[in-house]
């Protein structure tokens, strides 16, 4: 039977695997108009594992009670925001600069997507610089002035025909890729959590028990089509991903199967449903 | 000097190359509770270029003037938007569904990162599957009756001490994942815009003219560092990635400055500052 094979899973946030960045990009906000809309980027901060906040000449308290309440649970990221008076004093300890553009600027620079600047975030980070993203106010977002301050314009690809994001969804995108540049886990696994899926062996003794019955019941009577149909029910069966347990279940429906309808077994109601639970 | 080589930006919106898809998946809320998050769930859908927005029992008007104003201008979707009694109603037509889930599941079942969920979901649509995106209520999310009738489970890893998104995030990140699944552009580029990049005859010209006036000016008296310090100029003059009329620039600076200071001409006034735009 084997023993416990429990696959990893990411589903298990207790050993998500993220490789740690003790430098992660501070977030600088100029002029934000709304405080709403900085308690919102707190909270896709902390979604990303993103700490520092810094808001240049921000036009409402980050500390109102509507600032704190659309944070959800990332006022500590308010708290420790520090107020600057210009970008320029606010990127002063930075070394690389990313700012986030919605629309096409005549300059001579380096354009990414928020994919690529993840990263090349990534890359500086580990190699120890300090790095910070940009972000411009809520309806005209950075100046030529500010995006001259910069290394690098970030662009989200989105739907050309309607691809305005609000500021907190363009922190949420840029800190979503700035966190999956550092997943380092499995992109897809079948997570059989504390099932055991079935080895070939037990997999063989059900096809032999299905095909014999088969045999018997006469649904592979036609000798040329016997053995493509039985290679499509081994792929079906393949496909399933059977586990230890569901096998078992098999070879029990199987043999209650081939004794057709009996009377002596209590039965379900009539218009019985599938429970919800 | 080479004709305009106009470099291709995805900055250029209207040129932005983007895989299209016929089919592209419908997005399912189960039981919304709020008509506002349904809203911006269609704002959300909008930008990624999804439109098929279908509703399990919401509890609130999703035309609601909250509803339409917190869309966006995706107000199209909301008035498009079917209403179903059950999720198996609002998924029949579908041949593969994708359930996404905030916390851990004992089932043994495919998971996939969002990333992951999207090429597969690109993969099918391309060719020819209905699919779909079914999303739960915002506070308890899916069933496990719901899950059960899903094929795939789709985790956003994020930060664990703090990785819940509120239903339009949620919905966002994954109908990006989608939408760059689909984007065939460039990822980096050095974007010239109208500007032309130099050819290595004018940066060679620019090395020569700055090299005879630093020799003639003595900054390269050394001539074991000579070669060295050459070296070292000419790769920060590389990383410029410099324009055919930056070279021109920087010639006139070289002449200039080799002038020294002089009476001559109008200077700035002091106390100047760069202009803000």
């Amino acid at each position: 039977m084997g023993g416990p094979t429990q696959a990893h899973s990411y589903a298990d946030k207790a050993r998500l695997p993220v490789k740690t960045s003790s430098n992660p990009p501070a977030v600088i906000l100029v002029e934000p108009q709304l405080g709403e809309n900085i308690g919102t980027t707190a909270r896709a901060m902390m979604n990303c594992g993103l700490s520092d906040l810094r808001l240049v000449d921000p036009k409402e308290d980050w500390l109102s009670e509507k600032a704190v309440g659309a944070s959800s649970g990332a006022a500590e990221i308010l708290q420790k925001a520090r107020r600057f008076a210009t970008t320029e004093a606010a990127i002063e300890d930075l070394e690389t600069v990313y700012a986030t553009t919605a629309r096409r600027r005549e300059m001579t620079k380096a354009v990414m997507t928020a994919r690529a600047a993840a990263g090349d975030m990534r890359a500086r980070s580990l190699a120890g610089q300090r790095i910070g993203l940009l972000f411009g106010r809520e309806r005209i977002g950075l100046t030529n002035h500010e995006l001259g301050l910069a290394n690098v314009l970030v662009e989200i690809p989105m739907n050309p025909e309607h691809s305005s994001l609000n500021l907190a969804q363009a922190v949420l995108v840029v800190g979503y890729e700035w966190f999956q540049a550092g997943y380092d886990g499995p992109d897809a696994i079948m997570a059989f959590n504390k099932t055991t899926p079935v080895t070939k062996e037990l997999l063989q003794e059900l096809f032999d028990h299905l095909e014999q019955e088969l045999d018997l019941c006469g649904f592979l009577r036609h000798d040329e089509k016997r053995p493509s149909m039985i290679v499509n029910i081994r792929n079906m069966l393949q496909r399933a991903e059977l586990t230890v347990q569901e096998v078992r279940t098999l070879h029990g429906i199987i043999k209650e199967l081939r004794y057709g309808r009996r009377d002596d077994r209590p039965k379900r109601q009539p218009g019985y449903k599938v429970d919800k639970d």
